[in-house]
């Protein structure tokens, strides 16, 4: 398939920002930082080794050569996709809230459609038949008013997209490249929404899905959408963690209920407990579904701070640049990897205990993670990662 | 059966409240005014034609004979049961808390059961297999702590009885006589509870059950309850009708959820939406069981006031003798008619809106229900019943 519109050729910066991401050890928060500190990708690659090996790593980070980032874009093109980067206007602004928001997104179909309002359907893998009904009978109720966004996993998921292609529009967010049909049973459905939807993704072509993908896959799942719909999920199942991540960026809950003889129910029966919204039809979704994430959740995120009304539109100390003297960031360095251990850390809680600025944790952070000794984990959260991943 | 100990004969009081309770037109709360002004029932009775006429009745009332009377003692003591009167130490205390609480109770079985710590738990009778699979096992779980308390019905509610009989006790409060065995599936577990349990009824012997028994049926499970726990109710069903009673008398609610393409789980699913206690197992109704029903529910309840702390415990002014003259009695008559129609209006509204004092609103309602005039409903509400019903 070929998109109406063939996007512009990358210019350099696009290049060095796409090389930027495909390094290895930088994030989505690190590529932030980096971007602000140095103000642009060109710089931020300059900087790289030094902060790298400030961070303790003994060789400089591996960053792909400018015809590797020209080939990825020439062949996305070739597909009929686009790479849309963090700060372009075509970059869904609700997507754009979460502190972690990808770098870059790759889209193969209409890109605007990850702009529309939209509502998040998703669910277990091995639903029983009345749940697939019900996911089906909603999304395509739902597609009626919104975009319905989903994973395109087996069960619920395949549901929700199939009804929402009966009535209206529907994104699929990927955890692979978008030229990896999965999983192979949803191959013709794919097809079907790159052509009249959209899929989503952060992998690079040719990425074969893997369970750590998913995590992120979640996450644009629950970014792009004002309120997230849970229909059977199990105690303990991703659809869950999906609808905890939406929960920490304001998005609004919503769940089926279901019979407590079902295990398949356990999940969306406690989310209901907890306050998600009891969801029987599309119209309770509609009922209360925002117009804009709510304040709890933006909050969080410094980014959005810029559109926020005067009072909560100062920029976090965070982002600033630490006025701390070189031996004190060592000292910094040392104090954070102390506290740190290989379960995951709220960023916040690292910042209360040092007894340096937030900013001079936030840099420290920074270096750690590009010299691949933390990882950044949705949801502001860091973790130590083994020695022996250097 | 008989039971081991042999309930005392009645004596004159006892024969003349049993009179003054099967008089037509003396609902529960008539009963209780007329015993709060007339100190005896006796003395009730000898003020009924004048009340009764006063009210605009024609005909004076037909009371029954000491006989009567004394023969329904004389049955119920042959076929086991016994009568508690309102104000008896047997009365179950939170039955008595209730605005509309019966006068009294025939019991067949062990009545100190009615006394105890118990949970309702009631549905539709149409129930699926997955319902009643839910309902047994429930019961039996909450039977281990609690006396499970239900209606006999087809489906749920017999599932619920069948539950706990298995590991604990339970009641059945009926529509009918305690001789009438109803529904005729349900005759044998009938046995079994009044031989295992208790079964409880306001009707006389001999009484087939009607449509219009069944509110006062409801009322009586709602109000032996600390909590009621509804699994698959309709809408519009009368498992709703006995959730909003006990609601109303500061009842804990809880509701089972089921899918939402089952129209049987609508009504439960609506209740959890409106707060009630989502339950999937007997912990979610423990867990969430209070000791008392909640201070709401007690505030209006004008009897249980005597045991109220300092300051709750006046009598409301509406149990006070009025202290109008005839004349400005026979107005508020007229004014009390005309703000009544065929459709329940609550006590509080009547009062509200009529210029003369609470207790004179009282006496007057009074009246007119012994004239058969109007119809008190459980709530404290009241309804103008139509002439033609003289």
């Amino acid at each position: 398939m070929v998109t109406e519109h063939q996007p512009p050729p990358p210019d350099q910066d696009d290049l060095d920002r796409l090389r930027l991401i495909r390094t290895e050890g930088v994030g989505p928060v690190a590529y932030r930082r980096l971007l602000t500190r140095y103000s642009s990708a060109s710089e931020s690659l300059a900087a790289l080794p030094a902060l790298a090996f400030a961070g303790g790593r003994p060789a400089p980070p591996i960053i792909p050569s400018r015809e590797a980032a020209a080939r990825e874009f020439l062949e996305l093109a070739r597909l009929g996709g686009r790479m849309i980067f963090f700060g372009d206007p075509a970059y869904p602004p609700l997507l754009a809230m979460l502190d972690d928001a990808p770098p870059a997104i790759a889209v193969l179909g209409d890109a605007s459609l990850l702009s529309r309002r939209a509502v998040a359907l998703v669910g277990g893998r091995n639903a029983s038949a009345n749940g697939q009904r019900m996911a089906e009978t909603l999304a395509a109720d739902l597609a009626q008013s919104v975009v319905v966004v989903s994973g395109l996993a087996r069960g619920i998921d395949a549901a929700a997209h199939a009804g929402a292609l009966q009535t209206g529009k529907t994104v699929a967010a990927i955890a692979g490249g978008l030229d990896i049909p999965y999983p192979p049973e949803n191959a013709a459905l794919q097809r079907r929404i790159a052509e009249n939807g959209a899929l989503v993704t952060e992998a690079p072509l040719g990425t074969e899905p893997q369970a750590r993908h998913f995590p992120r896959r979640n996450r644009i799942i629950a970014g792009l959408s004002l309120g997230v719909v849970i229909v059977e999920a199990a105690l303990r199942s991703g659809s869950l963690i999906t609808a905890r991540l939406a929960q920490e960026v304001g998005r609004e809950l919503f769940a089926v209920p279901g019979s407590p003889l079902d295990p398949r129910s356990r999940g969306s029966n406690d989310l209901i407990r907890q306050g998600a919204h009891l969801t029987e039809a599309a119209q309770d979704v509609l009922d209360n579904l925002p117009d804009h994430p709510s304040r709890e959740g933006l909050a969080r995120s410094p980014l959005f701070a810029r559109d926020m009304p005067a009072g909560l539109a100062e920029p976090p100390p965070r982002w600033a640049e630490p006025t701390e003297s070189v031996a004190d960031l060592a000292k910094a360095r040392k104090q954070v990897i102390d506290l740190l251990g290989s379960s995951p850390t709220a960023v916040d809680d690292v910042v209360r205990r040092c007894q340096f600025s937030a900013s001079a944790i936030m840099a420290v952070l920074l270096e750690l993670e590009l010299a691949g000794r933390i990882e950044t984990l949705p949801g502001s959260r860091v973790a130590l990662l083994p020695e022996t991943a250097l």
